[in-house]
């Protein structure tokens, strides 16, 4: 069960006036220092802080009435969570959240503000699918997936494909766009549209160093598992495999997987915030952590578009990292 | 001497691929937050991170060959330091800054990083005019003033041509306008060109209490000098008295002044940190402070269009505010 492109139009007509366009943006400062032209897709500003409530959304206005009485449960460490919170909330729909007890604060409590339930597990001694699977049966709840779901995946392509229509807008050609891989809900989505809009721009993904599952994965031309040795700083990226519809989709689209270590991502962050003037997550910073990092390389005039995929981020973290202490 | 909208169309022509068309941003956060619409011109993400490039630009494009050779001069406490300084790198005249000994680092940095001189200054015991007029004299440079010049007027003023048209794009009218008051440059050219194309569009200055110089000058119907007795976290709206040339202006277009505390203005910071993902430095959170301290009352169904004016914040200041230490 893939997506194309008319699933993604599909999930833009349902996101119309509940989404925000978020912009396109562009830093004179940011393409002098790459040496080529960079046009953000900041899903910064999107609701809820990061591209996340498009997908939810679209996979909730889809359920049936008898569906949405009987309510959602997700599991999530944070933007699918006030994704799928915020939808739920819009939509009357009663929502259930379960998140890790070490999930960054800012994020359970928007979560709640959005008016959802949420349900705290151990990441290291519970399995969140069990619980999140016990809920639904005990509530006949619907499970909202945060990535292995083709809703999902069109919604999140709604992304990529206001930045194609945006950099047509400028007269620009994307030579690469570029975005962070979690589960691959994103990329799937993003990359489905751009190549089916222009199947000569290559679509690079972007993982934390040790959380490498979707390289190693292309590598293998099938699903790898890895077993991660730490935490990254990139929160909402920690995923140990690709997603079984995203990983088709991504096998197919994905032209590189750049790698960024934890002090890339913080200086992705500070350049973020002292020259572009945008919040941005570790996890959303990762695409730009790569660009300034080198790891997107331009060879003279090139057109990069990356998605800052998102800016929930704990003031303290936010704190540490544009005082240069991580 | 004043401006008209001619005036601001002209220097939008100038200022074509050099300035920033920075996004009109709506959160509906805020929307529900405010209860009416709130459109946010995010000069934050102007080159230079502030509105000020504009006017800088608009005056120094227009300068003679011979007046370019020779050089300009500026005094400012950081945000039009910055945007004369890349101003004059762009189009290879060379600069002096004369900057407060205390000025923020981050401004100092920036206006060096474009290639300026930086001569410094003591705020208390000497004048920044009188350094500037006697460099100005040994180099035969032009003294490039932060408001009271009609190019500058018009350049800022673009900032309000530009919300104009993309509020129409959106089929939005705005019932109101907010933006800062330091000497009044940018509020003079913004409240030019909205009341020039929305005669009924109610326009409000924002200043920081204590430097209400404009509220009292407004009120007497003449230009009035305060005694600051303090410091404001506005470091960029710490104006004595309104210029010669921008008063006027605002005298006949502006409906209301509000004024803001430093509470209320670290109040919106942390607001724009983490509901709108936005830095924005104190002066430039000021209309925003206005508006979520109630002081832009809404009824009903009003549209508010909002200046973030800048976004040059110091690290250490906006951790700070962010974790609710101002």
């Amino acid at each position: 069960m893939t997506i194309g492109l008319a699933d993604i139009e599909a999930a833009a007509a349902r996101l119309a006036g509940q989404a925000v366009e978020t912009p396109l943006i562009e830093s004179p400062a940011l393409n002098e220092r790459w040496g080529g032209r960079v046009l953000i897709k900041a899903e910064t500003l999107q609701r809820a802080g990061a591209f996340k409530f498009r997908g939810a959304y679209n996979r909730l206005v889809q359920l049936s009435p008898d569906e949405r009485a009987r309510g959602v449960v997700a599991f999530s460490s944070g933007n699918h969570a006030q994704g799928v919170a915020l939808a739920a909330r819009l939509l009357g729909i009663p929502a259930l959240i379960v998140m890790p007890a070490d999930a960054p604060q800012v994020k359970v409590a928007a979560t709640r503000g959005y008016g959802a339930e949420v349900r705290f597990y151990d990441r290291l001694t519970e399995s969140r699918e069990a619980i999140a699977a016990e809920i639904a049966a005990q509530r006949g709840s619907v499970i909202v997936p945060a990535f292995d779901d083709p809703h999902i995946m069109a919604g999140q392509g709604t992304a990529g494909l206001e930045m194609m229509r945006q950099a047509k807008a400028l007269g620009a050609v994307f030579d690469v766009v570029a975005a962070p891989i979690g589960g691959g809900g994103l990329l799937a989505g993003v990359a489905t549209a751009v190549k089916a809009l222009s199947p000569d721009t290559a679509v690079i993904g972007v993982e934390p160093a040790g959380f490498d599952d979707t390289l190693r994965s292309l590598q293998a031309g099938e699903r790898q598992t890895i077993k991660p040795t730490g935490r990254s700083l990139c929160d909402a990226l920690e995923s140990p495999f690709p997603g079984e519809l995203t990983f088709p989709v991504l096998l197919r689209t994905v032209a590189e997987v750049a790698l960024v270590t934890d002090a890339e991502v913080a200086e992705a962050m500070r350049y973020a915030f002292s020259t572009l003037k945008l919040v941005v997550e570790p996890g959303g910073a990762a695409a730009l952590a790569a660009l300034l990092a080198g790891k997107i390389p331009t060879y003279g005039d090139r057109t990069a578009g990356l998605v800052l995929s998102g800016g929930n981020v704990d003031p303290d973290l936010f704190a540490s990292a544009i005082r240069g202490e991580i």
